[in-house]
């Protein structure tokens, strides 16, 4: 069994970081996360400068890496504006990531626009991502549940997916923003949207925010989700409530996966120095279990 | 569908603290604890004071706690010494616990005797815990992987508690010393026991080394397990690897459960509480994630 993993730190990562990462430092880890074993990184975002300059390097970034070939790169779009700019650098990178709140109020806070409109901004993105040849990603953030709005239906969720699916999208990701998933309801979800998203990648995207991430990893993978995000040293992700962890940490998805002898690709203890390194970037210990604990060692 | 947890903090998290918690404290916190709605509390150790100065108070402790009447009470025994001085205050509990390592190597490190002498003494100790009218329960450590040795043979594990419940243990605990367990085999591992141990309470006592602890605990949950055992704050359980978080923390387990529609009988929020108050008694910040995150608001 094979288990695809894509590290989201330096793009969902370092986005939530109070300082701006030197790009150098940026480009030095995404090599050495590009040389673990993964097969897929988010990178950078083209969003707004002004409203996250952690990331406003992105071109910059996308220009100066340098991973192995089989290392598919995505960048994360929030809207046309973001497009053209990335479509600039268009040769730099494999996968485009469009994405919409399934919680009304999630959307306008997060983004300032109805659902609606973003869904039509997204279906128009959808099509000039794929007619640049790109792979086309969509990411409904929220699935599992809003802090403003609490339940979100499942099956508005899963009817933003189709919909993403009919505009092109041949992944789609399920976020749990603020870490309101529970395994009986992760297990049940993906069933559910693997059966209704018939030819498309489904991807669950876990937080850490009150210890359910794995266990929760572990519920969508018996259900059959074989696409996972996670973030090394268990960075970044939404702080709410204000504190809490957000995104799994992928050395702790990859341990677990590897001990449950399905199949990564990923080099653990690579993996781990890597986000052990990221600790003296950033200047404080970080919360990954792995990186404390290390590997099992089964001598 | 009812879960059943112990929380086992008073015994496994204060005897892992650097400092002796005072007396007085530790009644306040297990009175406390027992006001949350929990029913099984494990709170004092018969061990050789000089061996473990941090449970020395425990006559002490059981003189003098006041839980309301539906919570049961377990002590720890070490050895047929222990449990002299345990017999001494037998009014006191109800529970009283005996346990093995299933590694040779573990077993020989922590109590300095071979597995057959342990279960020989074990054997007799049963035999006098139920002639004293008490429960008898049984723990059996390294069930999932041992630090020294390694895998560990379900087979040899399920043989062991098999002994235990020939002797009278009603309960049987197995215990991820050093969190080696992974969801897909405590699965397996779990409806293994269910099977071979009809009419004996199966208890799953899961650590959080590599951050696997809740989705170890959902993957004995599906496969029948009903009981557990944690440590509010997530104190205490053995710090192997150096450093490492030991104990699943007992909120982030009722939590995980609530969400899922499991009953446990418990107050998340005044076990929350609880747990923040013990931080202010340590002079540390805890690492579970509830403590940080608080319930989850649905609205």
């Amino acid at each position: 069994m094979t288990v695809h993993i894509r590290e989201v730190g330096p793009r969902d990562g370092f986005q939530n970081e109070p300082e701006r990462i030197p790009t150098d430092e940026k480009v030095r880890l995404i090599n050495a996360l590009g040389r673990t074993g993964l097969q897929r990184i988010e990178v950078a975002s083209f969003v707004r400068p002004d409203v996250i300059p952690q990331l406003s390097d992105g071109a910059e970034v996308l220009d100066r890496i340098d991973v192995p070939a089989h290392v598919r790169l995505m960048v994360l779009i929030p809207n046309s504006k973001g497009l053209d700019n990335a479509l600039k650098v268009r040769g730099k990178f494999h996968d485009a990531a469009i994405f919409v709140s399934a919680s009304e109020t999630h959307n306008k806070r997060n983004v300032n626009r109805a659902i609606a409109e973003t869904m039509a901004d997204n279906d128009k993105m959808a099509r000039r991502i794929r007619e640049a040849g790109l792979g086309c990603a969509a990411v409904i953030a929220t699935s599992f549940g809003c802090p403003y709005e609490g339940k979100v239906e499942p099956d508005k969720v899963l009817g933003l997916a189709e919909r993403f699916a009919e505009a092109g999208a041949t992944e789609i990701g399920f976020g749990d923003t603020t870490g309101m998933a529970n395994p009986r309801y992760a297990k049940e979800f993906f069933a559910a949207a693997l059966e209704r998203l018939p030819g498309v990648e489904v991807t669950a995207h876990f937080h850490n925010t009150r210890g359910q991430g794995l266990a929760n990893a572990f519920a969508a993978f018996e259900a059959g989700c074989t696409s996972f995000e996670s973030s090394f040293g268990e960075l970044g992700g939404c702080p709410v409530p204000p504190g809490s962890t957000g995104n799994i940490a992928t050395e702790d998805l990859v341990s677990m996966f590897h001990e449950m002898g399905a199949e990564t690709g990923i080099s653990l203890p690579a993996l781990i120095d890597t986000a052990r390194d990221v600790q003296n970037v950033l200047g404080r210990k970080l919360t990954s279990h792995s990186i404390v604990a290390g590997p099992i060692d089964w001598h």
